[in-house]
């Protein structure tokens, strides 16, 4: 099976990039280049007034183009209720799912390992993943922190391992890490 | 119109790394392998010893080969003036400008646009940008650390669509993230 | 001399990434293809209880396959003695290293340039150097944790100009930034 057909990518793919780094950017285009009907999971829970400015800002900028779908903590259920329903499925963002699971104390691995069961089921579904890339720092002193980190890289690394293209983004360009160089 | 003419890149590049990635020795290869009378505009202000120090000892490594320009805030116009008599500039680093210009209240998206404008109207002249990336670790507890991220994150994204040539420096040695490797 | 004989590098080898990027993993993967009796050089120093899950995680997982030798500080002179029984060495990792040698006041730029040295005469044997890129985030504001960060990204710089290959990991899959990408 081709993983490019009239330049558009088949199989899950998974964006990270660190902040401002134009990755949301870039799957909301390869989201729509694939799909006229794609649904936008987003993970975001907006508690303070700054996550307020950024959560209502990307509405505005897909309005329109994405069926807005929010869910904070049950992202493999809600993949799967999604994928009845469309095509293409844009997730925003891992980390921050993994940010709400932490904070209620779940097991984040498990919570992987099940996202993992679903996009491997969901063949007629293309789910794009989009993740900050953390650990590329200083060692935290906090050891939340820490444990946010480890658990964010292993999650990477183990959605990595099962999707077709991984693209690290850089000032809004994507580097291949896996798969095929899209055509925006 | 080639980007390579005898392994010399033409049109305005753009060098993006980590903490004592290499990326200022880079750039200053690509400057000199170019031009025999380049410039290098600073934009460090030598407010504390670790940055005395630290601006001397670039400063003492560029002696000969580098006019040097110094200026912390009205980059855009400091870039023009030094077109008319250079036609290379290297400018180190926007990361420095961008926090000086934070720290003075001033509007860091419209400065930015004023900078691509002048960019974008430099044909004869090109400018070799080096710039920190700094959003790939853990969400600072600072606010404006938070805020200076995604100001430098857009700026980033700004500057790269722009440029012809796109590096992302790794342990002294470029990743190319848009246009041709160089021969260095 | 060809770099890759049978899908298998020459040369020594420098793998950089994040926390948990999976650096160690391709690092094992490598050494493990290339030789049947490798060492495992390990510059931990397990002094607190995450440290010796950690250090005790890794163990569990490479028995049998590594022959592991311990060596917070005297790194040159334990790559030295182990290359007399050993044609693959495994480094885990030059971070921990740097980090034990400012914890003892040692001068780090000092004992880097003796690895080099090293390394360079290290004819018989080949070197899998893992390290941390700590860089890529914002400025410290702890005095120590920025000289850890200059230091580092001083030694990765020296020792990928002498390696043959350097990769930088992103959720466990390499990307190549100097050399030949592995045949894992």
């Amino acid at each position: 099976m081709s993983l490019v057909e009239d330049g558009v990518l088949s199989g899950h793919i998974l964006v990270l990039g660190g902040t401002r780094s134009g990755k949301t950017a870039l799957a909301e285009r390869l989201a729509t280049r694939k799909s006229s009907a794609p649904a936008y999971l987003a993970t975001a829970e907006a508690l303070d007034d700054e996550m307020v400015e950024r959560v209502s800002a990307h509405q505005k900028s897909r309005s329109g183009r994405f069926a807005t779908i929010e869910e904070p903590l049950e992202l493999p259920q809600a993949l799967f209720a999604a994928a009845q329903t469309h095509d293409v499925i844009l997730v925003d963002c891992l980390t921050l799912w993994i940010t709400n699971l932490l904070s209620m104390e779940r097991d984040v691995a498990d919570e992987v390992d099940t996202l993992v069961e679903v996009l491997a089921a969901m063949k007629d579904t293309q789910v794009i993943l989009v993740s900050n890339e953390v650990g590329l720092g200083i060692v935290p002193d906090n050891a939340l922190a820490r444990t946010f980190r480890d658990l964010a890289g292993a999650a990477h690394q183990e959605l990595a391992a099962i999707c077709e293209h991984v693209y690290f983004v850089v000032a809004g360009l994507p580097m291949v890490v896996k798969g095929q160089y899209p055509d925006l």
